[in-house]
Parts: C-alpha cells; structure tokens; sequence
C-alpha cells in the first residue's frame, strides 16, 4: 500500500479512500485492524525498560521542553507523563512490528493518547507515521462529531492542515477517522470533504457493540424503522464509491448484534464496515460474513485487546503471541 | 470561585460540579462563557507580535523538544506549527485577561487545539490553567462519547488521571467537560462518575444548535417523543444535586429553538443548560429565559465569535471590543 495521501506518491485524481482500501486489503491479504488502545499499567514489558531508544528519546526531548517553559527541575508529574508517554510509544511500535504481516491497518484510540497530555499527542503523531511507513493503513479513532465550523477544524487536525500566518500547520495525517452522527447530516458534511479531498475515508457510527447502544441505536421511529437504519441511510447517501466501488464513507456496525449486519448491508451495499467487538468483546467472526458481500474490502475486523493480550492466556512472548492471535484472525476472516 | 478540585481548597466532599458552579456564577454575577474557538487566521494582532513572551516561550521550548527527537534543523512544517501554536496561546490569554471581568467560564474548543498537534494540546494546557488561575472555571468542549472503556480513558484526559508504572499522569484538569450520548447510558455513566468524583460536571448534547440537529435529534419516536426528550431524560437521571440544588450533569441546549426551552426545563428542572447560538449564530438572549428557572446558574450563555470578533464591527481594540461585548452580554443575561 503506502500511498501518502500528502503530495507525492498520490495515485491519482479520482482514487478514493475506498479504492485506497481495496487495493491494500488485496494486497496485503488480510481484513485486521489493530486497535491501539494502549492501557500504561498493562505494557509488554519491555517497553518498560529504561534504556528503550523511543522511550529515551520522547522523554528526554519533553523535559527539555518543559524545562524550557520555566519548570526547573520538572516536576514528579512531568516527568511521570513524560516517561509514560515514551513507553506507550515503545510498546505501540513493538506491536505494529509484532503484527504488520497480518494486518491491513492500524485503529489508535485517541483517549489513550490524550490522556497523556502532550507528550501523548506527541507519541499518537509518531505512531501514525510509524504505521504508514510500515505500508499500513492508519484508522484514528476519535468518534468526533460537532456544529459545521467545528467538524472543519476536525477535519484539519485528523487528515489535512490549517493555515496560519506562519504557514500551513499539518494535521495528523490519518487515512480515516470515525466519527459520530449525532448532530446530522450538515455536521457530517465537512468531515466528509476534507476527508475526500484527501483521498482518506470517514467512518460513521451506525450501531455501536456496548450494551447500552440499543439506548438509542435501537430506539423505533414512528415510521417503524429503527434509529439504526436511519442513520445507515444517512452515511450511504453521503459516501462516494471510486472504480472499486466501494465507498469512502464507512460504517462502525457492532458485531455482538450480528442478525443485524445483513439489514446494514441491505442499507449500504457499497459501504466499507469497521467491525469492533471480535475478541475482548465476545464477537464471532464467521457470524459476520455478511460484511463482505461487495468483496473482501467491504468488512474489516478489529481486534484490540485480544492481540495486545495474547500473551496472558498463553504464556508465549507478547510479541509472539500478539502475532500468532493477528493471523490466526486474518486466515479466519480471510477464510470467509 | 477559585476551587481546584485536584485536592487544596477543596471545600468539601459533598460539595459538586451544582454547588461549584452556583457559588461562581453568584460571585461573579456572570452567567457568561466565552467559547474559546481559536482560528489562526484571524487571531488579534498582537498575538502575532514576534516578541510576544507566551509565543517565544512556547516556540523555543517546542523547537527544542523536536530537535532533541532528531530533526536538525527544524523542517519549515515543524516551525509553522510550533509558532502558531505559540500565537493562539498568547491571543487566548489575551481574550481571558480581556473579558475575565465579565465571564464565569471559558470553553475552548478542542478541536481547535488538536488541529495544531501535540503544541496545540500543550497550549490547551496552558490556557486551562490560566483561566483557572484568574478564578473561572473552565469547560472541555470536545463532545466525546466512546464505549465504556474508552469513556473512562476520556474521563482520565480531561478530569482525572491515568495510572501508570511512571506515577499517576495528571489530565487536563477540566471543571467539566461536553460528551454525545448517542452509545447510550453505559457509555455516559463511566464519564459522569469520572466527573463526580472531582467534583467536577458533564455537560451531554441534548439538542444543538446548527441546521442538521433536526435530522437525528428532532426524530419523532414511537411513543410520540422526539429524540432529543428522550436524551433529555436520560440526562435528568443521570445528574445529582448537592445543596445549591442544581445537577452535576448538564445539557447543551440549542437556543436558536427557544421554543423547545420550556420543554427542556420540563424534562430537567435542575439541569444545568449550556445555550451555544448567543451571537454568531443569531441566537437571542432575551428568548431563553425559561433556562433560568432554578435559578440564575440554570443557563450558560455561550458567546464565542461574536466576542473574539467584536472590533471587527466597532473599530475598537479587540481587547476593549471583547470586553465590551462580554460586559454587554452580561448585563442583559443577568437582567433576565
């Protein structure tokens, strides 16, 4: 895959993120995507150990930031956020290096990187470029979603730039990002286009995998319908298939509700689904088969936990055993 | 007001996001926040000043961290990045030193921050403190929602904090900030508890303010109900007051429908309501003033554009067009 979607190597004009998806799922035989959710008292171990070259680096340039700004000596805070920050990172890079054969993208979860402050900021940056470079595709997965003006700046900070009187400031440079629906179609709009623009891909919450979706989700309409079904009408209206034919607009439809997931399809036949809740979630793989309907593309499965976690059940490496869970997804899906 | 929740002055266990928010509204007599939306390209002159002290500061510290991580000489992208970042630091102290008078809180907008990278979120720090330093409090707006996991890892970034093998990463130390309900209750409840215990609030989307809101929010239910009642009442039973009586779970309201505020009242009677679409969106003060019902800390009125761009209208300074505008805003709210 790797085809920045920044200036050089872009294949084309008309290329969509849909084509973009296509190509990379054909090539690199697999249907993963690896959630990052990095958890700091959960890290493999070795990325613990002080001497890491990323943790080094990330935390030593921090300090001197922070030292800069007049906090002299940095605090027991600063330089507890900053250490931490360097060792997600570490941990981050040695699963995408566990697991790159396997997968066919990575999805970081933006509140693990924020909750880190800046240096969090900082480590979701590096491991956004890291991922690309290794050829994989980088799904950010921030669920964002507000009033037209503001879904604008979203879009400049997740998949184009800003100007400013200094120059164009560069965003994070994502291949997609999620998004949620919530405030309608006209808040939805500018996500989609800048998206667009960038050959990069917005995916749309259209039903979530936690108990408490069916809340709102599942709520009936006084036309019958459910909730459900009228957004999946909304996010198949706004995406744009490219010669692939599948869309650039996806759909995050939880698999623990899959006599759900022929119902999506019906409703969006050329909408590429992210597929959350195999694994730590208790989904099943073959019960999603309906996904792949307009081709391979056309589901994705995510799996987070289980992959990071391996190892606890099977005593393997992590790296080992987050590798041997990722394929054993891949030729499952793969399978289907 | 003045009381960080994060252990000093603490005034009390009992005492919530209601009371604090009471107590600050009555001793300011401002129901005022100025919504902090920072755009680049139309910051207040000054803040572009090269010898600004906030700008060099925050510029040299960040060349300094990026060049320790490898990049010698900074790349033209960096420096952009790291200046404008510095910019919008020094024109949202200016905007808070500017109005403090006349506002009980500041709102940045998230998104604007993000859009600028890791220095834009270490900017967002900066500002955090400092309005908290001159005694307002200060609302996220970052509209998050997640499945319950990630809702916790939200509630760490913004209220809270993050264990980790380093020491505890303090979060952005928020008073409260604003979350979508669309994953349903599970997905809210690991916020509001974050929340609650620092004292500090939700705020959920309950029906906002731009066009597209009548697409989902404004959905007719088999019950009869819209959607947004529905939200409204999930939103009721999630808060809980102290002694001042107001709930520590709140609700963006749109006031650009003032014709739904009774309704809304109705639905949450000791909610506190945040009124976006005062101002650049053409909202009216005078039409919500059913919001203030259980008391005058019942409704926030929200002023971001029409304070930030005052001068351009008035000829004034911005700093003295701001504070006019907010003092405006002020006194009319007050008088309702």
């Amino acid at each position: 895959m790797n085809t920045p979607h920044k200036g050089n190597g872009r294949p084309g004009p008309s290329l969509t993120f849909g084509d973009r998806l296509s190509t990379a799922v054909a090539e690199r035989e697999s249907q993963i995507v690896l959630g990052i959710d990095p958890d700091p008292a959960k890290l493999w171990p070795a990325a613990i150990d002080r001497t890491s070259e990323a943790r080094a680096r990330l935390a030593l340039s921090f300090s001197d930031a922070e030292e800069a700004a007049g906090e002299q000596p940095p605090s027991a805070g600063v330089v507890a956020r900053l250490e931490t920050a360097a060792a997600v990172l570490a941990h981050c890079r040695a699963m995408i290096d566990a697991v790159a054969p396997a997968v066919v993208a990575v999805k970081p979860q933006l509140a693990c990187f924020e909750r880190l402050g800046a240096p969090g900021w900082l480590a979701l940056e590096h491991i956004t470029t890291y991922a690309r470079e290794q050829g994989l595709l980088v799904l950010a997965d921030g669920k964002r979603g507000d009033v037209p003006v503001t879904a604008a700046a979203y879009g400049q900070a997740l998949v184009g730039s800003t100007p400013s009187p200094f120059g164009g400031v560069a965003g994070l440079g994502a291949d997609a990002f999620t998004a949620n629906p919530l405030l309608g179609r006209d808040a939805l709009e500018p996500l989609v286009q800048a998206a667009r623009e960038h050959q990069a891909g917005v995916i749309v919450l259209v039903r979530t995998s936690n108990p408490g979706a069916a809340d709102l989700f599942d709520l009936k309409l006084d036309t019958g319908e459910r909730l459900w079904e009228r957004i999946a009408r909304l996010v198949d209206e706004l995406g744009q298939a490219g010669p692939a034919g599948l869309k650039d607009v996806g759909a995050v439809t939880g698999a623990t509700e899959p006599q759900h997931l022929a119902r999506l399809r019906e409703l969006m036949p050329h909408t590429p689904f992210l597929l959350p809740g195999i694994g730590a979630q208790g989904g099943d793989v073959a019960a999603i088969a309906p996904a792949f309907a307009p081709g391979k593309a056309g589901g994705l499965v995510t799996a987070s936990r289980s992959i990071a976690n391996a190892h606890e059940a099977t005593g393997a490496t992590p790296a080992g055993a987050a590798r041997a869970e990722a394929e054993r997804l891949r030729e499952l899906a793969w399978s289907l």
